[in-house]
């Protein structure tokens, strides 16, 4: 985790802008603007629609990255966004992650991949790349990912050992920002532990062997910014596990809310917050549809550029 | 899930071949066989081993699919096996999925997604597609996907709107097949219930509304046959709960041991083998290193056949 405690450093922000693009964030005059070049290079003109959003998405991604840069330490595309707009978003995503890398940024892949052993070595090679040595190919350019603990360690430690091997890190689901998540998370075991602390508890020791010149290991753990209570109570529980925090701003969670689960140094912690950022633009005042696609891209970058600072601003206002 | 009963019926074989493709189960002259090919279309050399492999394993799936498609009546490729190959891969992910559903198979997207409820509407664009009416793009080509639970209901409920629209359907991981699974799934609940049972009775609600002709609901649940007694307590839990169980064969699960999981009429499951069919061809004991592709492929599509008929024959055989 030390690459990524560095550049949060680095920049004085713990915050992550998340990279989760959808039909209605992107303004339609952006979309447009690619008509033309996409409906000479698809076969099928019913595939037309989603590559041409997907490269939408690469260019709102790619105003945003460039207007954050210099003040965020982290983006976090959620590829499901990408997902659905099948094979063609996902080039958009991988473009994405290369893309932000190429710009110093630490890129933390929301893919929230968890299968048995040998399939989570397959997932892990998000982190590993594809090949060794010479022929070695990334094609994912992603410095860690979010995953699911549901199947239990053997699904986790092929990740740690890709993480391990690449200087890479993973972020395992622990207690998401959702209002259902209750209904497995809280439930409570015969132990009197709630299920989301026994999960906590594998997490810490996941990470155990993984420990960096921070204090903190490979393995971090999301706890969603919703839960300020809880998020406090296992910031004490897993001294050593780092927290991505989503679920700030649109979802409720606030600058208050999260203080708590960072350190006693204000490290620790990684609060994510996306339509709040890359959402911007629509409640900037200033977006008409008749601008042009070059206008609207850049009312976009400088609206996400506001709303980040703002977003730094606040937290660094809570922390020590 | 009336789509799939009847397809089982069809074939009477309740069994479903896993194209979970890897380096190790691809004949290496058939991967070498498009070397030539990539390394033209290429523009980064680095990037041809993944861009090689992502179309043996389409080739590889493709011969397996010709050879078993009378016999069974579903397969179920495992996105890990082509995402571990990067956007290339996905493409030979998609294409497999397509290839399989022109050749009259259920196509069950083993992609085990899972996110808050936003993003899990995203994700199920696996089913829904990108547009309604003229505009219609399927990128996916799967009739099923198999989801995460850890989220709760707000992660799964756009699954299973999706799957409504488009007459397909999803399977909830519940009790999987991995070693590690205990780990969380078999926690005691203070109701002396375990965690996947509880989960178990979440499944059977999420589908109650979407109960088909022949009495199961489009939500249906991963079953390891690595567990046979807690399948057997399962299938009396969840009337109205297809089983997908995967871990037979190479994972050590039994016709036997399965058989409980099934209902009186022999209906309610579809029972996997991956490795057993798709690298049948190693224990052929008729490879050899110097055969041509062609031959080779040959060799991967018999053996498979073969692999998949005596699988259909023991599950026959333990079945009412």
């Amino acid at each position: 985790m030390d690459r990524l405690i560095e550049a949060i450093e680095d920049k004085q922000n713990p915050s992550v802008v998340g990279l989760d693009p959808t039909e209605a964030l992107v303004p339609k005059q952006v979309v447009a603007s690619f008509a033309e070049e996409i409906a000479e290079q698809v076969e099928d003109p019913t595939e037309a629609p989603a590559a041409q959003l997907s490269v939408a998405f690469f260019e709102f991604n790619r105003a945003i990255i460039d207007a954050v840069a210099d003040i965020v330490p982290a983006v976090k595309p959620q590829i499901a966004m990408y997902e659905a707009l099948g094979p063609a978003g996902i080039d958009a995503y991988s473009m994405t992650c290369e893309y932000a890398k190429q710009q110093g940024l630490y890129v933390l892949g929301d893919v929230k991949r968890g299968d048995i052993g040998s399939t989570a070595a397959a997932y892990a090679h998000h982190l590993s790349g594809v090949n060794a040595g010479e022929h070695a190919f990334d094609p994912w350019h992603e410095d860690a990912v979010t995953v699911n603990p549901y199947l239990g360690t053997d699904g986790i430690t092929p990740f740690v050992e890709a993480a391990t091997g690449a200087d890479k890190d993973i972020f395992v689901l622990v207690r998401t920002s959702n209002p259902s998540s209750s209904e497995l998370q809280e439930l409570e075991l015969a132990s009197g532990e709630r299920v989301y602390e026994h999960v906590a508890d594998l997490v810490e020791g996941w990470g155990a062997e993984t420990i960096g010149a921070n204090g903190y290991s490979r393995v971090g753990a999301v706890v969603g910014a919703t839960h300020p209570e809880e998020g406090k109570a296992l910031r004490a529980r897993m001294p050593h596990t780092f927290f991505l925090v989503p679920g700030y701003g649109a979802q409720g969670g606030t600058a208050q809310g999260v203080a708590g689960m960072f350190d006693k140094d204000g490290m620790g912690a990684l609060v994510n917050s996306s339509r709040g950022i890359i959402g911007a633009w629509k409640k900037s005042g200033k977006y008409s549809e008749s601008m042009s696609a070059d206008d609207a891209l850049d009312l976009v970058a400088e609206s996400a550029r506001e709303a980040a600072k703002d977003m730094r601003d606040n937290l660094r206002a809570v922390l020590p």
